[in-house]
């Protein structure tokens, strides 16, 4: 199988606030939940259905081909299939999506990216600072459905690659969740009701296992082990194989940003502290690929220290195509990547390197 | 001068239906002045705000000076400083417009593309069917005031190329204005409001002069003539010469589309009849531009001849390429160019040749 070279679709059906900011003017909202519930459901039909047929269309399918790509991650919410509280539904876009793929010849990874109750306290989680999710059944049962609608809806596709059940969930035991958790994660993402925020609850890596075994099955019910259930590694690379290797199709998806291991490396300037980064990191990476099936659903090049908009042109090519090249030999052994994301619309270098269109037009991001 | 190899950034502060349907969804609407009416105000802003937002943004900015563009024409409408009747002004999109043109070397040809009470009866005038503007002076000396303010504001500005004074206006007493006149054109362009519409009217060459006279004299107030303003030609390319040659830094704008000389030319498939075609309106445009300042404001290699969908890609290269070359040749002596137009968010093959970006990519638009 030729190697996955993919992009994100990020911010298209799963909004995050700081890749479109003007989409949240006059609301003090800060994730998708908010807006919706602060506009009221006509207007925000109104805003989310422009920015649903305008951000993404064709004519990205037709230009992320032409880059080279041949494979998306599709970020969905749990309400792809029908309006739930104050949410939009949205399956119309995902049509499209598949249509437009098997028209440019790209495969797609649907990946869900929230969950009723919230499951991981972030922003690109759908509601901020909320994470309930495991503490009723019934929405664990809800994601579970959907993961199943998915995949008898889009499970035939000649487009359909896989289906990735839950977008970073975090666990309460693992080494990760020590510093990936709720009580941390609602300092930076401040939850709006502080009622539903005092359930917050961090569920176990027993808890997550049962239901990715739920999802895979309700998953295999509509499609078979040539197209791939995906599930995230949670933060802990090296706890997966028995897993992952005891059910047919099964993937791994890891996510490696140069801010995930530390705070500090991501603002760092030197291109050389970060091959030497990048080298540590692909042994690690491309070890685990050799033992189970491996994508890399979530990567950039971007950093954020200071000065970077003062650097000359040779030395950002210099520090970005490093760091970019340096990443991919990091995942040479895996099924593959999608980089994070395929559009920004905002300025600024840094919306510059997060934007694969422009890091490819750079000359930055290169394969 | 570099000559201008430009694009034009259609339907982003002027709308046109059938360049993203999808924004006039459950309404009846056919223009922006009714889309505005039905909507109501709240809605309408939710709408275009999100679609200005997104349409375009510094990404295409940063895309159209990459595949080597150095000009955009940005059709803009009466309402541009101030929110009249149902309409929502957009100036703010301008000022980022000359900030990101300025950011990445284009320059801009800034056009006012509708006038109060519609002035050629076109959807791309905002309003269907309407042509009243000349019908009351204060609708014309609002469109005076609006061009001063273009130029008060934006005047002394580096990315500053010219002001174009009126799209696509029409004449009574013209040859042209047998044919594009508001009494052929309301057959194609439904009037909503029948009692509007009993004055239409179409005015004279004399009555156009006159207003391109005051716009000169406005727009020279803040402007010198090393900046230029443009003026239409409306359908006729050779009755211009004194008008233009009389007053400094004017420059005269023709449009050249397959479908402007008849109906049935743009259904044609066999480029060398386009060849032929280009060859002799060639003759006609250079000679022109060797007497007077000229651009041509719009043209694009679309046409609508049937099965072009099945077409090879060798046949479409040939087909594409003969027009888009032809063109290029027909404007040689010419200041400038602007395809027309930038972005469609539609699919199908009519599309791909209206979007300069797909073009480029596909080997058709080559300079």
């Amino acid at each position: 199988m030729e190697k996955l070279r993919g992009v994100n679709l990020g911010n298209w059906l799963v909004l995050e606030k700081w890749m479109s900011e003007d989409l949240y003017s006059g609301t003090t909202a800060m994730d998708e939940t908010y807006l919706c519930v602060e506009l009221g459901k006509q207007r925000a039909a109104d805003r989310l259905k422009v920015h649903r047929d305008e951000f993404i269309t064709e004519r990205d399918f037709e230009e992320i081909a032409a880059k080279g790509f041949n494979a998306l991650r599709i970020p969905v919410p749990f309400f792809l299939f029908e309006d739930v509280g104050p949410y939009i539904h949205c399956y119309e876009y995902l049509d499209k999506a598949f249509d437009w793929a098997e028209q440019y010849g790209l495969k797609i990874l649907v990946d869900l990216h929230t969950a009723p109750g919230g499951h991981n306290g972030t922003d690109n989680s759908g509601i901020c600072g909320i994470c309930t999710w495991s503490t009723k059944p019934e929405y664990v049962q809800y994601t579970v459905d959907v993961l199943e609608k998915i995949a008898a809806r889009y499970g035939q596709r000649e487009a359909m690659w896989g289906i990735g059940v839950l977008n970073e969930p975090m666990c309460s035991d693992t080494e990760a969740g020590k510093m990936l958790n709720i009580e941390n994660f609602v300092q930076f993402y401040i939850p709006v009701d502080k009622e539903l925020a005092k359930h917050n609850t961090n569920y176990t890596l027993a808890f997550l296992k049962q239901f990715y075994l739920d999802a895979y099955n309700a998953i295999r019910r509509h499609m078979g082990p040539e197209k791939y259930v995906v599930f995230a590694d949670a933060f802990e690379l090296d706890i997966w194989d028995d897993f992952i290797n005891g059910l047919p199709g099964a993937v791994l998806d890891t996510h490696n940003y140069l801010m995930t291991p530390d705070m500090t490396l991501f603002q760092e300037k030197n291109a050389d502290v970060y091959a030497a980064y990048l080298q540590k990191l692909g042994e690690r990476v491309n070890a685990t690929a050799r033992r189970v099936p491996l994508i890399v659903g979530e990567w950039n090049a971007q950093n954020q220290a200071d000065g970077l908009a003062d650097m000359t042109k040779a030395e950002k090519d210099h520090l970005y195509t490093t760091v970019a090249d340096g990443f991919q030999a990091s995942m040479q052994d895996a099924m593959g990547w999608f980089y994070w994301t395929w559009k920004v619309i905002m300025g600024g270098l840094d919306a510059q390197v997060d934007d694969a269109s422009r890091c490819v037009r750079q000359g930055w991001l290169r394969f």
